[in-house]
């Protein structure tokens, strides 16, 4: 968190709508694919000049420019004013602080939600922030940097016989949506094995690090609803947008995609519980063997006390002793700390303390 | 919940509307039964080729197709495409991690919810996802697998006499729903029967492993109120449908079946409440018996260590010490060993730690 | 609780509508009283054979049918039948773990609460399910057992002077609703003394089975909490109700009860307040003197602990310590000793622990 | 709380609308001030007999009239019978349990909310509770004792230059609500200054009772928040209201004093954190001594323990025991002693227990 | 909060709009400065005089009229008067006490919220309240003292090509606001810093005060919700405000600082998060600390106190202990003193107390 604040905090006097790049700079280059397509035609190609992309905005055809990477604020400016955008929109594009929001501006639809996924080498969790403009005809992606989700989509972009080449922009946009979403149960699922993995631990291993492992899984799945709440709030509205760039037949996937995120944020609340039990589980194992050690101290210490002070008696070195010089009063002092402690273990075995 | 993450990880990259599988399979082929009836006439039979059920559809007469087994997804998509049923739809149809939900889509209303039942053999709650399909004179359900709460309903079909002949397929749909309700109170009488035994021994055996119990007790708990609120949410929105599949005299007894479910939450409620107090119990019995523990062994410490010190005392080996010449000295000190462990007891006495 | 689901569970597989006994039975046979009164006149009798109270419902005068017992289900259903009640609202007065609710049906108005009442003999509460049947010109009372607070109504309407005697059915019916509403404070009160006197021997004499009271009053309120809240809403339904059975003079008073259950809700959380408090002052009170017992242990241990070191020290029995021979060694050590103490004392006084 | 159970349950038997005292008798006989005014004139004189103030009704000038004590409900009735109010209303006024609360009766306006303030001599906070009518002209203000916070308004009366000599009843209305808020800031000023005094005490004395004062500290928080709470909402609803007694620029004053109780709620939640800041702080500090008290406790168990034992080992009568009569052994094993010892603080030194 | 206490306190008994100053008088005299602009001309000036502004008010040029200092009631009334604004609003300007709000009068727009800023030396956060009046063509603002976060714009009120010329007054105010939500990150920025400071801290050398640290940090951090939760409920109102003083264009940027009220909270609770997970680290730190002082304390009695029990025994002086003449005996005991230690550490080992 503080690493947004950080960030944030960088723009604190300058005028808004000042497209100024929040974030770790994750690519040196923006690099920009666009892809054109209608039913029977589809044009695929890398973009090196933005302005090469700019005559595809009048086109009939539906298409999908990806921008990677948003350190290059010169070209999101130059892109965002041909195509409309207003600065506002851009600036928070460049801010990759932002929380997934949905605003309908009229002309276009302004987008911006948290792509997670898996490093595929170090299977940490990738958190990247996506813009999406949905103007009419065209949908302009922006992420931080490259890889993504969506390569299955662009598979399908390239089969003609799909659906997604017979729909319009509004449909794309969705599609782009529901990979980002369908991933976050990806992500879930890799939780829930860590957890899984820990909870075994607990209960064979307690260690004090293990509540710090505890709530640092916490504050992570915290991160996460953060992410994935707004979204939902964010589809609610699309889902019942009035725009014309969304069309009837299109706003039944919106639903089913709202419908997955209430799922992803049941299964979250559902491990928040799980985190809750464990730390439960592991405080009161703490607990448990705390007791335990006391039970044997207070055990072996209120067995021998007394018969230290009766040993401790007999060892006086008072002149006049009688019993000392009795013959067996050793065996008799002897028994007498066997029945003290045969009594005492009976008075603890009726406790139930052993 | 790690179950349905796993599953439904496994749709990410597939184009949506893709009706795929998810869950256990619980039965390798689906079989399909129907009952066709109105007032007068009843039909019923098994059906090993789906097209035989198409006819149905056009009939004027109710038609109840259910369907025991969703793996066969080729199947779901032909009866899915004859009865116009939508892709996704059919999606969530074969994905049994679905929350409970209700969607109008003009021509059909699509519920689906989970079905809780005892296992005959064992005593475990079974859990089935049911998903229905309320068309114009007829009902499809959907079943994980065989074995349901839907006989009694049977029976009354094919009794001429009953009610639910007379009535239209909206009556047969809310008959479904309300015998999966009436369920989930012989699920919860079982959860307060184990409650109840659990409860009992608490008090005479608090044992570690108690809080094991409980805790999976709570998380059993919350999973069920998972399946059963939003059905409520549910039912609300079909009382309040606007639909015209829904008669105005059957809109009575959704409202009846949607107080069901609002006392099930209730009874639900009242069940964690005894977890937590349960919970509570055990904590502080736990505690209560420490502290037991730790005052005895205070009170044994306190008392013998004073009087091991006074022993410690004489048995000292310097060679002038007077007193141990002393006729009686060693009456003397025994008398005040005495005198300091009755001090003791009654400063203990005094501070009711006895 | 566990008592309901086992009661509810009953109906599991009967068709709805079915009029089944649920709930303890109270009474072997119904007794049913009537009293029609309009300003001029009363009648008042016991109503042997249902058939007898037929007559009434269609007189102008109001008439109030009250029926203590409703095990007899057939006699239920017969009332049911001719003043035209639906099969489900019948089903619901018959089975008494219903929620407090309120029905709008049109020709009548369907209201359920408990009465809560005092014991006579035992001081017990007692609560009992009310069901009330307000139509044109007639109200039906159902209640599972002889014995309510409506006696002064019923003096009331004997009094040919009283306001209810120149009312309508309505007015009748928010006299019934008052009386037990007026009645919860009895019961609060009595839930308030009961506290003050465990409050009292919290102080002076905690005992570990206070906790187990406490959190059986704890319960005890949740359960009055869940009577008394859901009425509270049926009552706010009442008022903004647009039925033609309820005058506009009379909605005043059913504001006026309103505002009756929000103050009972409001003393019923001061309660609560009061419990966790209680529990609060408990626990803290066990653990301060935990704390005290582990302090006195401390003191005493940490004290003689080195005095009996040293005494130990002087009872070895080398040969060559040269101590041992002087004169005045022994005082010397006794000394010793006294310093040692009094340094440990000055340090726990300083610690501020003595 | 109980003391207002108490009260209630006096009344259930009642026929609603009867108006009884509740509340602690504070004044034998009521005390009736009359204030008759408008720009120009100004006429104010006590009331013996309650006739006296009826010709005032009908007066176009604005009529304040203050009733000091309601035990006299004869006087409410008469009262309120002349001014049209209704039954239900008059109880309500008699009852000094109320929540606040307003009511738009639509000739009338019924306001019910607490005065606090304290008293001059002990400085206890006293809550009273004050009935407003706020009728066409006129002002009826009910309150439970003599003595209120009213007394600059009055001057302000007399003063024909201010501006409440120019507006309507209204603003009068307004203006008595307005000196009971203002002065909640009063109250809570010394709440405030009470709990710094703890807060220092906290940290210095911490004390078994401390417990005890915090908590009636959060109880008395919690009562007032009951008092002011509900009033928020009832000023609200005023300033919200349509009825024509209230006049537009009065509006203005209305949403002012609302803005005065939201800011008396947050005070009010700041001082409720404060209380659980000094809780936590309390609890902490508590069992930060039992922590330092144990590791005392610890520390010389552990370093004398070991010591004693080898002084034991030494003390043993054995005949063949041939270190005893090595030259030197004695100093040899009390150098082992404080090698043992300096181990053991090394130890802990290094653990940071020390 | 009791500072703020004392001060409202104070206006208990004044008529309402008096305008009396509540707060800490930073500044003696106010300092009264100007900008008035459009595209082409700006006029900047310090006003000594009152009047000197009244001009300004007619003229279509925007005019930013800035009061530093609200000390001088007399001058804000003036003020006041000449613009129009009601009583009740100046008296809110004067009282430095208020809570964030939003007043839409009709002919201005009233605003009111805290500037948060660290000192530039001390480092510490100021708190400062603004007001707002935003009129037709005129924005004037209120601040306590001198200094604030407004220079930003008046360097681009000062550059003609700036948008701020070509926007009329409602853009001034929005951009005041953005302006102090901005330094909002600044605030956060740092007080994140100073908690992972605390963090690291914590791991190392947890000690008492760190608690109270925490707790301070807490409690600054409900004190800045407060000042900023309201705000973000005041903008939604500015941002749906119906109000000719705000330009259609002009909404998207309120919108948008409304978004950044929005994530400021966001990072407030993560902050809050990150502060409870401090004190449940704190507070396991020091109880995992605790357990393994106890673990010791039990481990070294629990061996040595049988130890020393078995010499004692042998330092009985009986006359008749056979044993104590056998030669070797003494060896055999020390080997089972050698055996029960070990033993003991075996127990402890499997226990993995060891």
């Amino acid at each position: 968190m503080p690493r947004n604040m950080k960030r944030m905090s960088r723009t604190a006097g300058l005028p808004p709508g000042t497209v100024v790049h929040i974030g770790s700079q994750a690519l040196e280059q923006s690099r920009i694919t666009l892809m054109d397509f209608d039913e029977s035609h589809l044009e695929e190609r890398q973009i090196d000049k933005i302005e090469d992309a700019f005559p595809f905005k009048e086109s009939p055809t539906v298409t999908w420019i990806n921008v990677d990477g948003i350190y290059d604020t010169a070209l999101i400016e130059k892109l965002g004013t041909h195509f409309g955008i207003h600065p506002l929109v851009l600036e928070d594009i460049a801010n990759t602080s932002q929380r997934p929001k949905m605003e309908d501006l009229g002309e276009y639809i302004f987008i911006v939600f948290k792509m997670l996924r898996l490093d595929p080498k170090t299977g940490d969790v990738i958190s990247e922030q996506v813009s999406l403009i949905l103007g009419r005809d065209f949908v302009i992606s922006f992420q931080e940097t490259e890889g993504d989700v969506f390569d299955p989509i662009r598979d399908r972009i390239r089969d003609a016989k799909t659906r997604i080449r017979k729909m319009k922009a509004d449909y794309l946009a969705y599609t782009l949506i529901d990979a980002v979403t369908d991933n976050y149960f990806v992500i879930l699922e890799r939780f829930g094995e860590r957890m899984e993995e820990m909870e075994a631990n607990l209960v064979t291993h307690p260690a004090p690090d293990t509540l710090q492992e505890i709530h640092s899984l916490k504050r992570e799945m915290i991160r996460l609803r953060k992410s994935i709440w707004p979204l939902r709030e964010a589809l609610s509205q699309l889902g019942r947008s009035e725009s014309d760039l969304i069309m009837e037949s299109t706003l039944i996937y919106v639903r089913d995609v709202y419908d997955h995120t209430i799922q992803v944020i049941d299964t979250l609340e559902s491990l928040r519980d799980m985190v809750s039990g464990m730390l439960d589980t592991y405080l009161s194992s703490m607990s448990n063997r705390m007791n335990e050690v006391m039970k044997v101290l207070t055990i072996i210490a209120t067995i021998f006390i007394p018969l230290t002070f009766i040993a401790g008696v007999y060892g006086m070195n008072f002149v006049f002793m009688p019993e000392l010089k009795w013959h067996g009063a050793y065996f008799v002092v002897l028994g007498l700390m066997a029945v003290v402690a045969l009594v005492m273990v009976l008075y603890f075995k009726r406790k139930r303390w052993l």
